[in-house]
């Protein structure tokens, strides 16, 4: 289910689309369905329909149907709409888009109690209960019926087993449960839970998996709420890679947004973002304040504080025992050899640099091949971009580039070559030479410096 | 009352004048008292007077008066140096210069209950009251008494309601009492809490606020409990701000020292920043690691992580759709357009950027003036100052300036004219003009670079 | 006792060796065994014993002796292998290597219950004891047994005092007991807990310490474990320097590997690390997301957000009033007197700056020896490096450096002299003198600038 508003998040965006741990909750709730191998994934769309369907169907997940609930009536009408979809012989999961982190061993858990041909409901026990509907069992611990809070007498509102919105039902049971429902109550809605009245009259057993994680059941309607679940998610994250022996160092400034994989021995400072899919190789260490995004670092490689990895759709390579930062940028393409050294206010971009290499300082290197042991030097440049296009800047192996130069692409620097310290090279050089190209230098004795004027 | 010397600071400054989220302790309570409309506001100053009241003047608060207690001899001796400037028809809220985070929808209560004629305490409920006043009540519920924790006996210990240090007094009863204090006990004080026994005998009502949000009436008297409330004050900041739908995506690591307003559907990434005036609009995005002070972002712009941008006295502009960062900072008086694009490494000061203008790369344009669609290129510099004066660059339309350039101001560069990578340009160029400054290339075939020498 | 093997850190390195606040576990331990004023320290290794040793032996710290066990066969058998290396005049301290947060004082009461005859546990309550040794008293309080979780009965399980695994006891009574240790147990080790047992057979009164920070008694089997002591650390750091009087903006976000001293009135703002030997001089202020290590930063200087500072062996150290950053990077042996202003972008390597010399935007200073009041250009660069041998630059006081200027070391910059913009400097310049070495300039009017290419 994502047809709701959601008012409360004061946004243009449609709340199933708000993204947590950087991908629309809607997304993590299909996925957790897709973990349970579901046949089909059907969401029903219904505020901000066609944009949720668009940014559903980018995503490209295989399979997935869309059913668009207009006007909104209620969760059970909510449902309605899918059934078309449903295949008789399947069970029903139903799911709410703004309750992101539910397990997929928790619907698991609900689908073995459900066995195919009960009503399976998800319950937890909450301290304050108040505003959601109690679980009611009978003496012999059998549920049969869901009270809604305003609708509850005193006994019930003592009741703290409150349903989840989550259940799983056999799809031949719940199509004509669906039918029956009706909307004679002070809402006028047609409400999901009715079922259970319809359950119970059919001699069908409702039966209760609990869990006592209140998370997995934790609907977000507020920024508040969001940022409540994104902590919790991130803790997880933390906590499931702690306990395969990352070291993180503080669990509660910390965040992935998409996939983190590491080797052993992997150290994390404080305060780190990955985004996308991230590698970290065997014994790398990631200093504090980096972002990294869609890289592979491979092992023993030693990123720095302050350094801003985004390798977006070409991806970057740091490699083996590659020292990076600390204030460095490595760009998409950016495929670095192992042992080499990136250092401050180095921003490489679409480039290779083979083993060894080294950029220490202050420097640009865009759309260039760059040989084994090449020293590069501070403030240099290549200039890839004539203002209307870019070209490739080869620098072979062993070059030296002095600092402050400008290497106008296309150029080749030869092997072995050096190249004087503040000079343009527009055109290739040879193996082995000194290049150079600057001013003489020549001095004014005795010379007047500008005075300081007065301020008008 | 803004007189104690808070010895546990450690501080050569006066308390009260340590900040909270940038801002003095005692300009807080001030702020909320002038929220409440006060016609008078009146600072009792004493340990560290001068310095008090040099700093309150200095941020300009109308309408503002100060009353020395020199020495200190207890709450009730600091308001009766008051006495003189309080007008006899009005009010007295007391205030603690060392208590910063009282609401003032709260003091609007007390004032409420106090009624233009009763004496009204803003009163709490402590887990643990040991050492607070206690606040005793007859069998009705009607405050008859504050007794101090070390004069209470066994059952009043066991009260947990105490007094905040807060209260609401008509004036006219106020001045009355403040003369009937003695200071008759172990400390040898005046006790401004003796006023609610000459309420009593003198047959004028006391009564209670009672509040349950202990931050509000939480006073400072160490780094410790400063360092908590900076807390509680920026959760404050962090939940007003999500209730209005900004989208924050760690209030735990989140701070605004001053005033923050942004605009529907603005996100903010991990341990950013804000200080002074800073005015987000629509859309915008700002990354991780962000420090923004004094500056307005357009609606739709995206500040990457790692942006420092401070506007200082001459504010920072950031035009719609722009994008700034990672590793870019913005000084007072950059003025950028739309769709300007600020990348890493990247210094702007006083400089004005048209619609579209690029500077991408390890650059710094100062007090420099830079038209429509200019692309600046990586590692050039406006050479601003000659060591005397500040001087201006300005750069036309469609201009292309390489990399590694100098541009001496005052220089002129015309509209669609190239600078060529390496150059130093010292006299003003035309329209359309390719210019270079530069040395010739030259090559030395199979130069030997220089040896390791051996260390001493 | 330092021979675990620590599988659930999943790590190559040794348990002991995992890093809490940048020092080995065990590291801590022994500093505060130490700290105690132990005339001897052993250190009982087993898993990883060879690299344990190197690591300590390495740290060099005085008198400290190793004892293997091989194979590991329980407490008391890891406790045996220290007994030829005991003093029978002694008290014994037994510690873990890891439970890393033991404070000196805490084992100076242990000891002084110990009193040199008796056997004296470090105890604690916990609400949950499920797995620990409880400790079981008599009627009148006396210790007189430590019954494993396991062989615990059901009056045994509700005892909440178990023990930390810290004991004292004098050398003449632990070795006859060790010696009578057996392994006749489900494990099949020798349990150290059994001197207890011979305690009570002996007569020896059996005496606890409770204490009720469980901080200190807590050990660390897994990463997560080691997290949150990792927190529970910095945070003691944090409120010991508040007590001092340092400004703490945010203790949650404040991280001191090693040691840092500060004068009075010290600003620190969110996220810094302070790394080895820091000291902050009076009124100094960190800004946001600093790395300071091994620096000395004295009065008055203001370290801005962003700023990476670490002296490695050689040190580094800020002059009175200085400023430095944001985006700023100190390496080991930069050396900047009162006054010196390092802005964004730039580094300083192994360089002396007199007092008043600035460097404030995208440059490079290594090797360097700078004057007072130089004004050292944008983008400007020594340099240092031939790609074999570092050579010194010197600038004399008062010089003026223009922007993205090379001095090609060894040279010197004479006195009061200027550079001009954009020049590459090979030779050493007279006092007073204006040195200029580039390009004229040139212009090809109606230039037509290279065309966009079709992509392929």
């Amino acid at each position: 289910m994502a047809a709701g508003k959601g008012t409360r998040m004061k946004s243009a965006l449609p709340k199933v689309l708000h993204a947590l741990a950087g991908k629309p909750m809607v997304q993590h709730v299909i996925d957790t369905a897709r973990a349970l191998q579901a046949r089909h994934t059907i969401v029903i769309t219904g505020h901000g329909a066609e944009q949720v369907e668009q940014v559903l169907r980018r995503a490209q997940v295989q399979g997935l149907q869309f059913a668009r609930q207009m006007p909104q009536l209620g969760t059970g009408h909510a449902v309605q709409q899918a059934v078309p979809l449903l295949a008789d012989d399947g069970v029903v999961v139903i799911l709410s888009g703004d309750v992101p982190l539910t397990r997929t061993d928790t619907l698991q858990a609900l689908l073995d109690v459900c066995a195919g041909q009960q009503l399976a409901l998800l319950t937890i026990d909450f301290d304050d209960p108040t505003g959601y509907g109690r679980i009611v069992r009978s003496p012999s611990g059998q549920v049969h019926a869901i009270v809604e809070h305003k609708d509850a007498n005193e006994a019930q509102r003592a009741i703290h087993e409150v349903y989840s919105g989550i259940m799983a039902v056999p799809a031949r049971l719940l199509k004509p449960w669906l039918a029956r429902l009706d909307n004679q109550n002070a809402q006028q809605e047609y409400y999901l839970t009715d079922v259970v009245k319809f359950a119970e009259a059919d001699g069908v057993p409702v039966v209760a998996h609990k869990i006592d994680d209140a998370t997995q059941v934790a609907g977000v309607n507020s920024p508040a709420q969001l940022a409540e679940l994104e902590r919790a998610y991130q803790q997880r994250q933390a906590q499931a890679l702690m306990a395969d022996g990352v070291r993180i160092i503080d669990p509660a400034r910390f965040d992935v947004r998409g996939e983190l994989t590491c080797g052993q021995d992997v150290q994390i400072d404080v305060n780190c973002i990955f985004e996308g899919r991230v590698q970290l190789g065997q014994g790398v260490k990631v200093g504090a304040n980096c972002v990294l995004a869609n890289c592979v670092i491979e092992a023993g490689a030693v990123i720095h504080p302050f350094t801003h990895i985004d390798g977006e759709k070409l991806g970057v390579t740091v490699g083996e025992g590659a020292l990076i930062g600390p204030f460095a940028r490595l760009r998409p393409g950016a495929q670095l050899g192992a042992e080499v050294h990136i250092g401050n206010f180095v921003e490489v971009k679409n480039s290779t640099m083979a083993k060894g290499a080294k950029a220490n300082h202050l420097a640009y290197l865009g759309d260039a091949t760059v040989g084994e042991r090449v020293n590069y030097g501070a403030g240099s440049i290549t200039a890839n971009y004539d203002g209307a296009n870019k070209h490739r800047t080869v620098i072979e192996a062993d070059v030296h580039i002095g600092s402050n130069c400008v290497l106008v692409a296309p150029v080749t620097i030869g092997a072995g070559g050096t190249v004087g310290g503040g000079s343009t090279i527009t055109k290739s050089t040879e193996p082995g030479a000194l290049s150079v190209a600057r001013g003489k230098q020549v001095s004014i004795a005795n010379w007047n410096r500008p005075q300081k004027q007065p301020k008008a």
